[in-house]
Order: structure tokens, then sequence, then C-alpha cells
């Protein structure tokens, strides 16, 4: 295979009925996307024929939203468990990489590496595991707790959950089941390797259940931008979702978590930044910005102001007069990186609270684009050449039509600039992305110590 | 519909290379099985093809046998996570059911309800789960415990697991969501049930994320012998899954179930008992028992003592003579109604450590069947017209060979005795059981306080 140019990585993030808060009154999304099986099904088939690396899931193990007259207007309380989709998608698609989100603080270790192993298996190795912490209140409530698990204590049971799951996708080297059938060993012994971790958190034996990945292992994502989750990222993710405003933060954050993966000893190259894009796209400025304002139209101002409440780390702000200020906020315990960024946004365009939620309402934090193609295509060149981004996960503010918006017209322009990929050229996920097939551990070991 | 005669309930057990111990060294099986999706998609649509009301898939979250000789000679140790392949296996067929088997003990009720949940979506009601309270210390030390929990504590935790199951499932009425485009209203906010339940094992607040399943909710199945595993499933399951030697056994099992349904003021019906059956089947007598002594023969001796150890308890029976009876053994903490199952047929037949495990190499304390299409049809259409069964859990030897047996020889000739279905009647795996659909837990409230 000839290395080929640097070119835009894709994620197509897809959420339910899509991500703008009142995509599911549009009247070309699916409204029932939550649990339609057949709508995923053609949004995985239409990613995969425009060639995107991936299909991307996020998730919340409850309801997030707590108050039930905004609840009651939005549809994001059902929706399938992102494996269980992830895993009926591979068997309908073949090149796509599938990447879904699990959290560390209501999980165990074995379970997840099980299920990425499996799912990799079964893709022919198109898995990805978004490892997140768990930003609300709502998710503790459902795994016998009463409030959420403080941010340091997460992040300090993502590391070492993370560490044990990369150690149980070690349990078998690739060679180890030879399935002799005539001398009747299935596996050689001494490529077995039970990992026998006795941590803080955790006390794992393994061996796993599952042979190697036919990636080595599954592609291992990240979403957390606060400093411990930054840290956490240049140590172990291969791929990083992220969100922001400017292409300055852009910038920033980049050069940061390449500068911090360097100084962990990594090549920086293998660790893709991948920020979020909502992009609301017309043949025409005007047209762009008219399905902007139908979407816009379609909130309930209850709808808004929750949901900003809750990006803003839950604190209520249904009392304040919509149109005022953001009040200040006390700092919580949920998602700090998000909420600065918000804040900040409010302050330095000095926006009301009804401006703020109709300003996130679609992209929630993440860079909004409401332009043509030519306008689209310029942004992601500007990020992606200027030490921005690797790639982007686009979430499109309505489904299906919003994703076909930036196939059908966003696509070809930047296809016609070279910046991004007309056919597969490998096969697993990790080919897509031009990540490296990491060796077995104990393979390195033997080297070295034949070295030595 | 009207109703169609009682007739035999047929469940496919696939087991990666098939049941018998050593079948993966069987020239017709597919040695990697474990871990081949192809393999699997043949084998369901094969099984959907003949009519079978649901594929069943065991599990063992670990690693089960800690002798490395033997291990080492068996396909025990790599294999897909069960409800990953069932949800992949969703998308590839279109009526068989898809019952996953997953633990009470290192699992959480809402990730499972969520699941399970999310799986009967994808499929359009086909999902089945069947609780079981694992068996073996090797699934303890993969969940930071040193020791398997004791097993009386196992099922205080099932039963109140299952009940939090239950509960979740019944988070929002069938019709909550209304997603009426023009209004703005999703869901209507007093078909949502919270669970808040907060008992000794759990406390989950809920509700689910996952609307009301296409069933009602996914079937409850069970496989517990014991005491304590009999009663649970006579007050929760739908379908027992249970391992029999003799008819006199599943009469008195069945006939006991029954009686306990009953007790728990449960309409008998609507349990449906399905012993397994190890069946190899030949077009003459002797073909049968050629067949079967072809795997026979390919049973290693460490694999077949090493197998009886775990299935008496966990007891190592490596030290006794290989041709000598069974030791006197200790009560253990295991599955107990299989070890004095196993115990109970040495002693009546006076066998060798040997002799024992090459009965149990195939059926595994299952009804073992060597016979022709005539033989096999008798005796399940004895154990299913007196009392002993409503179908059976059929455990084929090998992989796809033993299966194709049964569907190209036994199934023509139950066929033609009326005994098993001609074409699926109904959609869900509900309608293929005859078990109905049950009404949602707030309408029945109503419907009594209506009628109060
Ligand atoms: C693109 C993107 C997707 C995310 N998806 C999820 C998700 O699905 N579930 C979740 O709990 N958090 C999700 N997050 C939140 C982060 O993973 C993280 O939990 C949050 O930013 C708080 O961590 P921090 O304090 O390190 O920023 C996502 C963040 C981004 C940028
Ligand atoms: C057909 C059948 C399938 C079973 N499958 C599993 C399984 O997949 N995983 C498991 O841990 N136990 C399995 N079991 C074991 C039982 O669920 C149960 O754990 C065991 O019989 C011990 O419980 P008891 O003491 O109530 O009999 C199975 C039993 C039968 C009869």
């Amino acid at each position: 295979m000839t290395t080929s140019p640097r070119q835009i990585k894709l994620g197509a993030f897809l959420m339910q009925t899509g991500h703008h808060i009142a995509a599911w009154r549009h009247p070309d999304a699916q409204a029932d996307a939550g649990v339609n099986f057949k709508h995923y099904v053609e949004l995985a088939r239409r990613a995969e024929a425009a060639k995107f690396d991936a299909v991307f899931l996020a998730d919340s193990v409850g309801v997030r939203n707590r108050n039930i007259d905004s609840l009651s207007r939005t549809a994001r309380s059902d929706h399938f468990e992102p494996l269980t989709l992830l895993s009926a998608l591979a068997a309908v698609t073949e090149h796509i990489g599938l990447i879904a989100t699990v959290s560390t603080t209501y999980n165990e270790p074995y379970h997840v590496a099980r299920k990425f192993a499996s799912l990799d298996q079964i893709s022919g190795g198109r898995s990805g595991w978004n490892l997140v912490t768990s930003s609300g209140e709502g998710e503790a409530q459902n795994f016998n707790l009463d409030a959420h698990v403080d941010h340091a204590q997460r992040y300090a049971r993502a590391a070492e959950f993370h560490d044990v799951v990369l150690g149980l996708w070690d349990s078998w080297e690739d060679d180890a089941f030879v399935r002799d059938t005539e001398s009747g060993v299935y596996f050689e012994p001494e490529k077995l390797h039970p990992l026998n971790h006795r941590g803080e958190h955790f006390r794992v034996r393994g061996p796993l259940n599952v042979a190697r990945s036919p990636q080595g292992r599954p592609v291992v994502v990240q979403a957390g931008a606060s400093p411990a989750g930054r840290d956490l990222a240049a140590r172990t993710a291969e791929v990083i979702f992220v969100a922001h405003q400017t292409f300055d933060e852009a910038q920033s954050f980049y050069r940061d978590i390449k500068q911090r993966a360097s100084d962990y000893g990594r090549d920086p190259d293998q660790i893709k930044i991948m920020p979020g894009i909502f992009p609301v796209i017309g043949r025409t400025q005007a047209e762009a910005e008219e399905k902007f304002a139908r979407l816009q139209d379609l909130i309930h101002p209850i709808v808004g102001v929750q949901l900003l409440s809750n990006m803003i780390g839950g604190f209520d702000l249904s009392a304040y007069p919509v149109d005022g200020p953001l009040p200040d906020l006390p700092e919580t315990n949920g998602g700090k990186s998000r909420q600065q960024l918000l804040i900040d946004l409010a302050r330095r365009e000095n926006l009301s609270i009804r401006d703020l939620y109709l300003r996130i309402a679609g992209a929630r934090g993440h860079q909004q684009i409401v332009g043509t193609p030519q306008s689209v295509a310029d942004q992601l060149q500007q990020w992606f050449e200027e030490e921005g981004a690797d790639g982007f996960n686009i979430m499109s503010p309505w489904l299906p039509g919003g994703l076909n918006d930036f196939i059908d017209l966003a696509l070809p322009e930047l296809r016609r600039r070279g910046l991004v990929r007309t056919e597969y050229q490998g096969h697993t996920l990790r080919d897509h992305l031009g990540l490296h097939r990491p060796e077995h551990r104990a393979v390195v070991g033997r080297r070295l110590s034949q070295a030595a």
C-alpha cells in the first residue's frame, strides 16, 4: 500500500433525529429515529457510500434531563444502546468504522473489553471505543448512587479502567489459536497471557475470552477536555473528539495535545484530533440561513432554557429572565471544560440566555457553520491545514436530510480539492484513520529482550 | 389469528464448534467458529428457514477452565459476547427469536434492561433474556472478587435484579411517545413511570431510556434447577431450559414447575419448559452410532477428566484413576443440581470416571439421543405429550453438520406427525412461543381501580 497524502478524517456523529434540539419536529426528519433501526441502516450505508471513516454514537446511561416540561418536548429519552446498535449495523455494512461511547464510571472493564473485542471480530476490525467518564447526575442514580462521582475520582478510575481493558485485549497473542485438529492443540499455552491485575479500583485476573482483535485492538477515542481529560487523552487516546467555537481555540488545543503526546513518548501523528462540526448547508448563503431559521423557530423556550442549564453543568436557569444575561455560576462537579466554554462565549459576545440557547441548540458548544459548500470547505480546509484538526465529526442538524446535504453539497467540493478520500484504501478503522496496528506487548517484550 | 394446536417449541442452542467437547476436531466442523461471524449467520438463517422458535446462546464472563493442559485442547476460550452477536444476527434474520444469557451476579440491571430492550426494538420483538446466576470461580475473579458469590446470595440478588429489570421495561407506556411535530409534544408526561427502586441490592431511579418493547417486554428465560432456582423460575420465568437424563426426571420437574407457577397465581401454560436434547442422528442406528463414535474418539483424556471436574462443581478429579469409580464428593458452592444429577447417574449405572466423562462429553448432563429420525421423533413426542416438555433446546453435537442432520433428518418426521410448525404464524418471539404480550402495569392498575 503506497502512503496516501494526508486527508481529512470524517466521522458521522449520528444522533437520533439529528443534533439540533428541535430536529424531530422538522418535516423531513424521522421523528421516531431513536428506536428506528431502518433509519440507522440507511444513515450508515449512506455514510459508507460517501467513504466516511466511521459512524459515531454518543451515550448516556439514563435520561439526562430532569425537567419534565422540557424533556417531554425533546427526542432524547428513547434511543438504542449504542453497542447493540453498532453490532447490528456491523452486519449490514462492510467498510465504515463503528465507534460507540461507553462510560468508565458505571461499567466493569471485563464487559467493555469483551464487547468491543466481539464487535471488532464481527465487523472485521472496524470497532472503536469512545471512553467517557459520564457527566450527569441522572446516570449515577441508576447505579446505586445518590450523587455523581467526583470529577477527579472519575478520571482516576478511567485511567485504570483503560489500562485494564488494554491488558485484556492482549490476553492472547495474534497467532495463539493454532486450532490443529490433527494434534488436538487448539491454542498454544505460552501465547496466553492472563492479566492478574490488582489495582486501586479493579482486580481482574483475565484472560479475556475473545481472541486478539483483527485491529490488534479496537481504536480508543476520547472526548474529555478538562486538564485531567487532556492528560488521559494524550497518554492513551488514538482519536480525540472535541468541541471548539473558534479556530484559535482549536489550534491551541491541537498543539497542546500533540505536545503532551510527544511528552509521553508517543508519535503525535498517532492521535487524530476531530472537532465536531454542525453544518447547515445551502446552495446559497440565503438558503443555508433559511434552513437554519426553520429549525431555530421550532425550539420551545422551555426546551432551550433547560438545554442550556444542562450544558453549563446542571445549574437551573429557569428562574432567570430569558432575555437577561447569564448569571454568575458556581463551580460544579459536571463537565468543567464545556461549562467554561459557554460562559466565555456569552461574556465575549454579550449574549442573553435566549441568545445563548439559540446558539447552542444545534451545535451544543461545537463549531456551527451556516453556509455554502465553498464556505464549509474553506473552513474545514483551514482548520485541517493549519493545525486545528486532523478531521471532523459531522453533527448533522437533522437526519437524514442534514447528512445528505453534507454528502451531496459539501463533499464534492472537498473531493475537488483533494482533501477527502474517494475510495477506501484498507479494511479496518485503523487503516482508514492511518493508525498503526499495535503489536502485542509480549511480542514487543521479546524483541526488546533479544535486542538487549 | 386462529389458535393453533399445541406444537413442540424448538430452540437452536448454538455453541461455537458444537456441544460435543471434541467437536472442533471433527472434519466437518468450523474450528474457528467462536469468532467466525459468517458461521453464525449461516446457522441462524438455517434455523430460521427450518422455523425454529429461537436461537439460544449460553455465556460465561471468563474462561471457565483453569487447567491449561485441558483448556488448550478445547474450543471454549474464544467466542463472541452473546448480546453483541445476537444484535448482529438481528440485522440478517427476520423471524427467529434471539435469546442470550446474561448473569445477574456481575451486572447491573440498568445495563441489562437497556440492552435487551434495544435488541427487542432492533429485531422487531424477538429478544429473550436467559437469566443465570453464574456458576464458576473464574468469573468472580474478573470482577474484583476473590471467590464466587455464595449460592443463596446469588439468588437473592437475582430475584431483585429481575424485578428491577421488569420495572425498567415498564418505564414508558406503549403509547407514551406521541411525537406530535405540530404541538411539539414528543411524549405524554403522565405515561412516563420512573422506577424509584430502593432495595437491598439495588437503587435504581429510572426511567429506562428506551421505549417499551414491541413484545411488551423481552421474554424471560431461566435455567437454574436448584430449589432456589426453581422457585425463582416458577415466579418469574416464561421459558425454562433444563437438563434431564430420564423421562421420569423430566416429568417430575415439569409437574413441579407447573404446580409452583400455579401456586404463584400464574397460568402454567405461560411457562414453557424446554429440556436440552443432544441428538446424533443417522439414517440407520448403525450410522448414528458411527457418527457418535467418531466424536468420542477425538476426546483427549485430559480434556474429559477436566470437563467432568467442572461439571461436578469444580472438584479436581485428575488425581483419581480414570478407570476407577467417582469418589465421594464434598458439597460445593457451584451448581448444586447438576452435580447431584451426575453423581446419581454414576451410581445408578456404576460408571467409572472415563465412562462418565464419555457420557457427558456431548450432552453435559442433558438427554443424549443417538438414533434414527424415528427414534428421535418418538422420544420428543413422548416427552412432549406426556408432561415432560413443551419443547426442546437442540444442542447440536458439531456445527453446522449436527444442526443440518436435525433439520434434514428429524424435522421432516416431526412435521409429518404434525408436531412442529411449517410456517411462522406471528412476528415476535412471544407469538412463536404462544406467550401473551404483557400489559403495562399502569394500565392494569388503572383497569383494576376502575373496576373497584
Ligand atoms: C464530541 C463529544 C462527544 C461526547 N460524547 C459524550 C457521551 O456520549 N457521553 C458522555 O457522557 N459524555 C460525552 N462527552 C463529554 C466528555 O466525554 C466529557 O465527559 C466531558 O467533556 C466532561 O469531561 P471533562 O471535564 O474532561 O471535559 C462528549 C464530548 C464531546 C466533545
Ligand atoms: C440449558 C442450560 C443452559 C445454561 N446456560 C448457562 C450459561 O450460559 N451460563 C451460566 O452461567 N449458567 C448456565 N446454566 C446453568 C444454570 O443457569 C445455573 O446457573 C446452574 O444450573 C446453577 O444453578 P442452580 O444451582 O439453580 O441449578 C445453564 C443451564 C442449563 C440447563
